[in-house]
């Protein structure tokens, strides 16, 4: 039998499509369906030795003899840090020039070392480039939201086969962030706490949606979950902002972060995903009602009509069976 | 310069991202993409023979000799008709029995002919069943929600080549459709207008974005289009439910639905789209605050990570470019 499920906190609805439902095997690919890549490729931008193809580094990390990471200006910016934010009518429309800042982090000097398959010392290099390039975009008083993501494919929205993430400041806080961020207040004022807290608990209590749990963070698949395997991260001190994440944090997070995308590689035979980091605007450092995760998003199926005119996904897995099929999956070294 | 654009009605924001654009014609597709298909599918569930392999009618429309339209219940609909819509807790989360409607209207009984190359007259038919079955649905007192949808190839989420739509009748108006017409109804409450008629007399006034215009609709590329190609269809008359589309419109609206997608067709190399009719909640039979129309999405790029995380698209073509272009292609006889 269907069911609808609600999103506790934004009490958007999902319905979960049993009729339809595949097994968690099913979703598998084939590992055919990506080719191998090598090492270097002579015309990659971000690869070892092609430096010079990329604009100067605002942020790099070494290793032995070289650059273990480096963060980039996106040479194809969709916003420019060299413009204002004032608001200009055309006609009785709204625009503003596209002040902003993006960035591109190249993760590694290697052309075919995902995440999925780093160590966790690498990943946690990552999460540090994260960090860091927050905090220097937060200083920016005409920033209000910086969105870090990664696009892994092109299901996802990339062509660039170099394992990179994107960082994209911005001086609008849009509703659809806003709106998630008024329904968590509007819950707080009324119950005196942060509903994220509260689903964390429950979700915790009820087990059945737990793929793993360290000291610092709980990886789900979420009770609502809009798509097939969707993950998501929750930090449990709450925390409405990825800016203050702790080192320690970083060290428990980057060792999730890495399982969690080694279940997609092996689980699901390295599909393409994004992944999101939902944190609170830059303004908000220390508020009660809102709390940052991370959104783990694989690629598996086409939204359609419906899903876009209703905001109401349809799901053919369910989000507990995908749980247990995660969990059980042997962890990467 | 990249801009922001502000949709005026729902304040969500777009990045026209100038510094990418393509020219319009770039995004045409070479006339390969699509294989031709056979006007008779002898394993094809909807082709003329074969009705024994969907559910019975609901609604048919006759041609000469034989069917020239049926609206079948769903085989694999993600709701069913016999459930209840009491809310149930799963812990602290909550959940409803999948309860809904899920009809499809087969569109003509040939395999081959879409909506792009049919006559004016088969296409009023499309719309003369959607408005049938939205009139029945809608005397449902469980049902809140009626969405009728176009989904064609694969990147628009259907398999099924078979020209067909969809009807899906949902207990719920999720916060995705209610957010949107609380925030024309605050504008109401403000101005005393609704907000969508002000839209269509400002881009009747600025004409860059329209594509066409007729006695009772106005089709445009939106100010704040999330995707290259957006069009969209405004009835002139202020209606806030689709169900109350007169005989007269009807008859317009196929005229412009028709050419609308024989430009996609012609200009864009048959892509893949998804269209939605975006109408008020079955209860707002007359309301002042909200306006139906139709979205036309044409799927010539990916949505990654950042409009995933913040909503806000960014969009690779110029609205006012597209609008142009589309303008002056060529009519369908």
């Amino acid at each position: 039998m269907p069911e609808f499920r609600q999103d506790w906190a934004t009490k958007e609805w999902v319905i979960i499509a049993t009729e339809r439902a595949k097994r968690p095997e099913d979703f598998k690919q084939s590992a055919e369906t990506r080719k191998p890549l090598p090492p270097n490729e002579p015309d990659c931008p971000f690869c070892l030795g092609n430096e010079d193809r990329t604009p100067p580094s605002v942020f790099s990390l070494e290793d032995d003899g070289g650059w273990a990471l480096r963060v980039v200006p996106n040479k194809f910016a969709a916003l420019q840090p060299d413009l204002t934010t004032m608001r200009k009518k055309e006609g009785k429309f709204l625009r503003v020039d596209g002040f902003g800042v993006a960035e591109v982090l190249i993760e590694t000097p290697l052309h075919n070392v995902s995440p999925a398959l780093m160590s966790h010392k690498a990943v946690e290099k990552i999460l540090i480039g994260y960090r860091s390039r927050y905090h220097a975009l937060a200083t920016n008083s005409d920033i209000s939201l910086i969105t870090i993501f990664r696009n892994h494919g092109p299901k996802a929205g990339t062509s660039l086969e170099h394992p990179h993430s994107q960082i994209i400041a911005t001086p609008i806080v849009p509703p659809h962030v806003r709106d998630q961020i008024t329904k968590a207040m509007l819950s707080c004022d009324t119950y005196g706490r942060c509903i994220y807290c509260d689903v964390i608990t429950e979700e915790i209590r009820q087990q059945a949606r737990v793929v793993a749990e360290t000291d610092h963070f709980l990886l789900i698949t979420p009770f609502a979950s809009r798509y097939p395997f969707e993950m998501r991260i929750y930090p449990k001190r709450h925390s409405c902002n990825f800016g203050g994440i702790t080192d320690q944090e970083i060290v428990d997070l980057s060792a999730m972060l890495k399982q969690a995308l080694y279940k997609f590689y092996l689980g699901l035979g390295n599909p393409d995903y994004n992944y999101i980091i939902r944190s609170g605007p830059t303004d908000d450092i220390d508020v009660k009602h809102f709390h940052w995760y991370i959104e783990l998003l694989p690629k598996l199926t086409t939204p359609a009509g419906f899903e876009l005119g209703t905001g109401i996904f349809i799901n053919v897995a369910l989000p507990e069976g995908c749980a247990r099929y995660l969990r059980e999956l042997p962890l990467s070294e």
